[in-house]
């Protein structure tokens, strides 16, 4: 049993089995509920309806009833309390189907603010990076996490990793089948496996893939999945991968639903490649398919725009596209749900469902939001209630906080070739995520200044350090050059490199990218902007060296003065695109500890090759 | 391993995790499919929609994929098959997800058949009627049935056995939280609770009954449930029940939609009472609710409607009342297998999924089943696979050959009064399944020819005897008097009479009525009618006194014939009607072997009262 006053978490609300009489007899009238909202509009996402006139009535966090408005006043004993709604709409919380809490470089309790205050009362989290970094150590540390959160937070266990090999990167996780399955069997709450995301292989009948297939599917859980082009959608389906948080056209949004793949739309902020929802959408719009297996997701959200793209934003921009209010709310409430079982227990406000609710006005902006039946945010601000639990986070191990394990003073400057060469320049350039693979000539020179000034090419370094502590008494590095970066002068770095997370390194002067990678080793993680011998900017990540233990507020603070300082030193891709250059499942060529990988060859390549041609 | 002929059940397809690497083959076209059936249209239940020019790759008894028409011509290897559906749809096969199998009075392998031959290749079954008979034994002994059978049967556990108390009669089977616990542990295919038809009971939080919805929500189970009357809605949802499978009109259909209440529209056969689909359908055709909760269903049939009036006929109607095609196809599979969270398995042709399929002209007539990829009826014939797996049905134990456990020659008449006197009697008539209570006045008479004849009603003598071997040397028996049954000589008996299955005579003649009876008790079960010192029509029901051990199609036959003997006879009502005589849970005044009862007060009250009043 709870104690009297227990930490606001999802166990606040007793299991179902255990509160029925108490409900039957709430709805019933024999009993009073705990609160009433009255003076409503319901949302119903069972119907796809707006019922005018109800009131909803609450008791052991739970949904009793919703009942025609001022039906309370009838009761023989009143209600404890009784909150107007002033006729908004009365909605269920939002489910966010796939997400990843660690891009938003927070943990799970401190996002939970920002969920709550965007009307999200429940995710699907995989936690990818962190189990990247400490393998089922990690994974479990972020459910401890989650359980603590004020926040209702399923699993999806992550299924690919590393994302490639041994031979291409030094992961500080190896996920195999048999830790996946361990998983599952150990945390309830671990639903599904997360985003296949390797679907060439999954295609392709890759063994470890498919036993990772299959420590989900003999369980009887399902697979989520992520998957590019049409041509894999046939062989993605029938490996049974039901989900995908992506369709970056219409056509093959038709191919996926049709295949059995569920579809959640993927709403990023409009400045990035993320937001392929508009034209997703038009499957249903245009070409008439049911919206019955199709949510909204977030994915990954920087933690200052958290606050401003939340799920609520995505269901409001799936309305834009041409879904009704009340469809845009089931594609983000019932339909993840229903996706992943969970119907029975949240996505509407059907009878016995958790008291997961929000207000609404007519535009689907979110006013309040009751976490299991308690009020925790209020006229778009957080309660006193939700504010202390947040203030009492829980504190992850020791051991999270020393995972940037650098050995030595690796070099982070390459010695310039002594003879005329090319490089395999890295060509970052937005839109996209692509980084181009760009040969760059190099002339002849005795310093690199000289060398690149001769170029006559926007160039910079960049090196990516093993930071796992699996590479012997020097850390390993990989040398490299970014053309077209826009870094003007100092240095950025990252302890967020996807997806093995070495830290990565760019910079036009090797000092200051000395004092960008101390500046990380010493704080054990984060990403910062120096300049001249100066940090300008630096957001902390002490845990897993992926996350700051701060409130997401502070970490959206220094987020956005990071962003800030990011884009005066000149660079030309935001830093989330920067933590993804190392990521050597996306095309044309990455670079990780291992050296420079030409994707999809899964080939290393040197940085620099003899040769006097001309640049691509 | 199955053996290389196995019989043919629903293991012969192994499991999606063991497969999905050779269905990546096949859909990659790196390997050939087993089966294509070429030249169709396709029926997606995921998007609503018929798709022109396809065909269907089938491997490992599953679907690899849906491609464009011809693809298969451009495989290195020709499949091993190709079928050609001659521009047919192909759909997926249907989904019932509520039927009770005994009440078409034959054993779960026989039921196979005539489910296959409707296109159902999946049934979620409530064995709720052995259940009362033989406990957990008879649960089980079915579910033994059911694995053997060439079919894919789920089974939503008995909840309300027995449906009263043993006050008010005494059943054979007393299914406690425990046991139904138990089930679910030891039975992975126990994926629901069944229908927990004592809502009242629920409504008012009584305790057995909450028990045993906590034995199913604390194991994450869905529990499903029957309803009348909106007034109990809410608190029924509360209790955590989550469909129901009769919505008598539009509105109770759209509460019960609102409060999370999944619809299973029942589709009766026209003369009877369980046709409510087409008042129910009003809720998405007029009041415009989604129909993305609503599925189709077909409860119970005799035998011999099992051919004409399966749920392939039920989707048609929802289609006459106003669905497209594709909605009302997709509410008989996708929707029932979304609800039982078993729809990475069934309900839709998507990859990976069972090849459960159907081949339909464009009435949505069922030309061709294909059940885990095996053709089993072809042009609305089994196929000889089939047949031969129909010849080798499970037998059923000893023990369930011996259960109409009958003591003595209990008195099949009462004594007539010997002053004049009311009679509690019971008139039956159509439409609708109430039993009226009907106060008669019975004048003085030596004998009840000139009692009855002097009444000037239509009377004849019912008595329920107890069956389980549970009332001592000489069982328990309980007389009345029926109303209107229109029984103009002779007897008919049953040992179905709902729930608790205790044997119900009724006639003119205790001769013909002692007949009726000594033939059941002789065959160990069966429904008969009587005239005149011979038996005029008999289906033996030796399984638990409920069920045949034949064919379906002898099955059918010998019901077809019973019912002309019935009909001869001049019942008023059907056999099935009269089965129901003694379920105490339905108004007004029903008989059970404890006496007369009435609904809903819950009281017995005698066959015969002193008194001079007039009929009422």
């Amino acid at each position: 049993m709870p104690s009297p006053t227990p930490r606001l978490t999802r166990f606040c609300v007793p299991p179902l089995a255990e509160t029925t009489r108490r409900l039957a007899d709430v709805a019933s009238g024999r009993a009073s509920p705990d609160l009433v909202v009255t003076g409503a509009r319901v949302l119903s996402t069972y119907t796809d309806r707006i019922l005018p006139e109800r009131e909803l009535w609450i008791a052991a966090g739970r949904v009793a009833a919703v009942k025609p408005n001022g039906t309370h006043k009838a009761l023989a004993h009143a209600p404890s309390e009784v909150y107007d709604a002033n006729g908004g709409i009365l909605a269920p919380g939002l489910v966010d189907p796939h997400i990843h809490v660690e891009s938003s470089m927070v943990t799970a309790c401190a996002y939970a603010e920002a969920a709550l205050l965007n009307g999200t009362t429940t995710i699907f989290c995989d936690s990818h990076e962190i189990g990247n970094v400490m393998d089922v150590a990690g994974v479990e540390a972020m459910l401890e996490d989650a359980r603590a959160a004020p926040l209702s937070i399923f699993l999806t266990v992550p299924s690919t990793v590393p994302a490639t090999s041994p031979e291409l990167e030094t992961a500080g996780g190896d996920l195999t089948a048999e830790k996946i399955g361990a998983l599952f069997d150990r945390w309830p709450e671990a639903v599904a496996l997360g985003e296949k995301m390797d679907f060439v292989q999954v295609t392709e009948g890759d063994p470890r893939s498919h036993a990772i297939l299959a420590a989900a599917l003999s369980r009887g859980r399902p697979v989520s999945g992520h998957i590019y082009g049409r041509e894999f959608v046939a062989a993605y389906a029938a490996s049974g991968v039901t989900d995908t948080h992506e369709a970056i056209d219409r056509d093959i949004a038709d191919d996926l639903l049709d295949a059995g793949v569920w579809i959640f739309l993927r709403g990023g902020p409009p400045t990035t490649p993320w937001h392929s929802l508009p034209a997703a959408i038009r499957t249903i719009t245009e070409l008439g398919a049911s919206h019955k297996r199709v949510c909204v997701c977030t994915d990954d959200r920087d933690a200052d725009d958290l606050m401003h793209f939340g799920l609520d934003w995505v269901t409001r921009q799936a309305w834009k596209a041409g879904m009704t209010r009340e469809q845009a709310w089931a594609m983000g409430s019932l339909h993840p749900a229903t996706r992943f079982h969970q119907d029975g227990e949240i996505g509407a406000l059907g009878g016995g469902r958790r008291a997961d609710v929000v207000l609404l006005n007519d535009a689907l902006e979110v006013r309040n939001t009751w976490y299991g039946g308690r009020l925790v945010v209020e006229d778009r601000k957080i309660t006193p209630l939700l504010d202390e639990a947040l203030s009492d986070r829980w504190v992850y191990p020791k051991a999270a906080y020393s995972t940037v394990k650098i050995a030595g003073d690796p070099p982070l400057v390459p010695k310039p070739p002594r003879t005329p060469a090319i490089a395999n320049a890295l060509r970052t350039a937005l839109p996209g995520i692509v980084v181009e693979h760009a040969r760059v000539a190099l002339p002849r020179g005795e310093t690199w200044e000289e060398i690149v000034a001769a170029s006559g090419e926007d160039l910079c370094f960049v090196a990516v350090i093993e930071r796992h502590g699996l590479s012997g008494p020097q850390s390993r590095v990989a040398h490299g050059l970014l053309k077209d970066f826009g870094l003007k002068s100092g240095a950025v770095a990252s302890s967020v490199g996807h997806d093995s997370h070495n830290v990565i390194v760019a910079g036009k002067s090797e000092a200051d990218m000395r004092l960008a990678l101390d500046t990380i080793r010493e704080a054990q993680g984060g990403v910062c902007v120096v300049e001249g011998g100066a940090v300008k900017a630096f957001v902390a990540l002490p845990v897993a060296g992926l996350l700051s233990d701060k409130r997401v507020t502070e970490v959206a603070e220094e987020t956005r003065r990071l962003k800030e300082a990011w884009a005066q030193a000149g660079c030309a891709i935001p830093y989330m695109g920067f933590n993804l250059i190392p990521l050597s499942v996306i095309p044309e060529i990455r670079i990780t500890d291992k050296g420079l990988v030409l994707v999809p060859q899964m080939t290393l390549v040197p940085a620099f090759e003899e040769g006097r041609e001309a640049a691509e």
